[in-house]
């Protein structure tokens, strides 16, 4: 039962992948010890440089011997408009003042031809340093770019909220599709309808997505244990993706505060922002979320208001103070515990294989 | 598996809830026929007098001899303001117009007092005519009415959309408690947070209620047959409250074009709304819900909404128009089918044991 198409493809012991968690969340040490553990590691290299994540692939094939998985942004087009900026810059600038953050002025604000220049690099280093696994957020990539990695071998994974962009996922020619549920913490996926229509419970989710493809479907969202992947099996899931689960371990690189938040958290706490990154995201809700809840709608979109917040997150992460942090989370944090990579695991399949022999 | 304290306490066959759907969606033969294929038929009596509630109680206990359950709405007090009903009456006169409707001006307004008589009306019909289960929904009612149900051995059942919610209704004495997952159709039954603030998925929802309550939880939202039943037990639940998957069937009094327009509906294409009734609620987008979204924080509050577009809602009905109803679905319309209420339940326990089987 759990083993199928999906943990054949990627050649793991079991049907459960790390999620690829952006902002220096996944350590090598967290990848490796999930891909060790007979799950997928996977690296969030959305925001990391191709230098960077040619490191870090060659840090990570030290630590294991198994396969492990790179998320990459599929580059969405995006304008820079000054006067959203500068309003941008207006309400965000007392925050700054309040962080003693001085070197706003030297901010980059990002260009959609180099975000698409790095996107070509990032996937030319995938192929390069041959990652058996690659999976995208925010899109479809080129037919070109899908062509290539498949002819070196590369397993696939896109990432959908709805059955539509399931659909083409699987029609884009990838090997793999996870449904992001509504549960899911970071950042929505979506990229045919706006975030906030597609926000599909994983109940209603799993069971329509697998009744109109024919790859296998990962569910994502709100999993933490054994009843939620044995629960996702029989929705119809090959397998299940964890975020916030492997947040709070002792390999992932979160920011203790972060992981503390987590841990005291309720499930009604989450909400959804674009105020961080100008993309819809679920994230714990704190002074930042609240201040900025009225601008939302006229925020610059993603990744230019992401280069606005940059130095606000950074400042507040390292002051230890949660309230202008991105506090990622899904809508199980009272299923989080502190504890290692390899004992969530071990924990999560006693829990299915008992399950199965009580139901 | 399929048999535990709750089907226990509901001295019923299999764990599935009809839910109890207001609005003459909950015939006789639709309660009758779930209690008589072996899951629980509820009323939805949250609009009705007295008068009908007795009505149909007399005419279901001749179609079943099996336990069914009724359902009332908890009177929340509410402020009848003159400003925001003529506002509202600017916004929905236009449409009234086009429907060709006359008589608005003898609609009723009601009054908070008014309300809560009737419910106290409602809960002694169900103690007389000895209904065998009470469940209800925007709140909980008082220590008295809950111990003189009590003292007439009916069994209760609470609706929480979050795990406050829920060990509230445990803290209350009910005997089982429905979570609402964010997936569900037709109003939230929020009554701590704002009903936006409560949109948990049943992926979440579940596994963190059950780990903090003692009481029989049952799974509610886009739930529509074997997998969300088995996905539900998986995660913890006692068993499933189903509406949607109800409502297309050939027993149910929904208007033959509200079934037709689940029936091919897709996932994405429900929201919630305030426009209908003043509470928020999940149905398929519409001109009306459409044309309303500009106007949703300043409508009238639950249930002086629901007075004023009563006859809209009524007119757009008789009229086979879908633009102007309460197309009431959860998120899973792609799983809804046209069929009797015998072969629904049939084929769920089916599937359910072929799961149980293949796991």
């Amino acid at each position: 039962m759990l083993n199928n198409k999906m943990t054949e493809l990627l050649q793991i012991q079991y049907p459960i992948i790390q999620a690829p968690m952006a902002g220096g969340i996944t350590t090598s040490e967290l990848v490796a010890e999930v891909s060790n553990a007979g799950g997928l590691g996977s690296i969030g290299a959305g925001y990391m440089t191709p230098v960077q994540i040619r490191e870090q692939i060659i840090e990570i094939k030290q630590l294991t011997s198994n396969p492990f998985s790179i998320n990459l942004f599929v580059p969405n087009e995006f304008f820079v408009i000054q006067d959203e900026i500068d309003s941008a810059n207006q309400v965000l600038q007392p925050l700054r003042d309040e962080l003693g953050i001085r070197d706003e002025d030297r901010m980059e604000i990002p260009q959609f031809e180099d975000e698409l220049d790095t996107f070509h690099e990032q996937i030319k280093v995938v192929i390069e340093e041959k990652v058996p696994v690659c999976s995208f957020t925010f899109g479809i990539p080129s037919a070109e770019v899908i062509r290539e990695l498949k002819q070196h071998n590369i397993i696939l994974m896109g990432t959908a909220t709805t059955v539509e962009e399931a659909i083409e996922v699987e029609k884009a020619g990838m090997d793999i599709v996870i449904v992001q549920g509504s549960e899911a913490g970071g950042h929505r996926g979506s990229f045919l309808l706006h975030a906030q229509e597609s926000l599909i419970g994983l109940m209603s989710l799993i069971p329509q997505t697998v009744d109109q493809v024919n790859i296998p479907v990962v569910a994502a969202g709100g999993i933490m244990d054994g009843r939620g992947l044995m629960a996702s099996v029989c929705l119809g899931a090959s397998g299940v993706q964890m975020g916030t689960a492997f947040l709070t371990t002792s390999e992932s690189g979160a920011p203790a505060i972060q992981k503390e938040e987590i841990l005291y958290a309720h499930e009604d706490q989450t909400v959804l922002t674009r105020a961080f990154s100008g993309k819809w995201a679920r994230g714990i809700k704190n002074k930042y979320i609240s201040e900025m809840q009225q601008h939302e709608a006229t925020l610059p979109e993603f990744p230019v208001q992401n280069a606005l917040t940059k130095g606000i997150r950074s400042a507040s992460s390292s002051q230890k103070n949660p309230d202008f942090m991105s506090l990622w989370s899904g809508q199980s944090p009272r299923l989080a515990e502190k504890q290692t990579v390899s004992k969530l695991i071990k924990k999560m399949i006693a829990e299915a294989k008992h399950l199965k022999e009580t139901l």
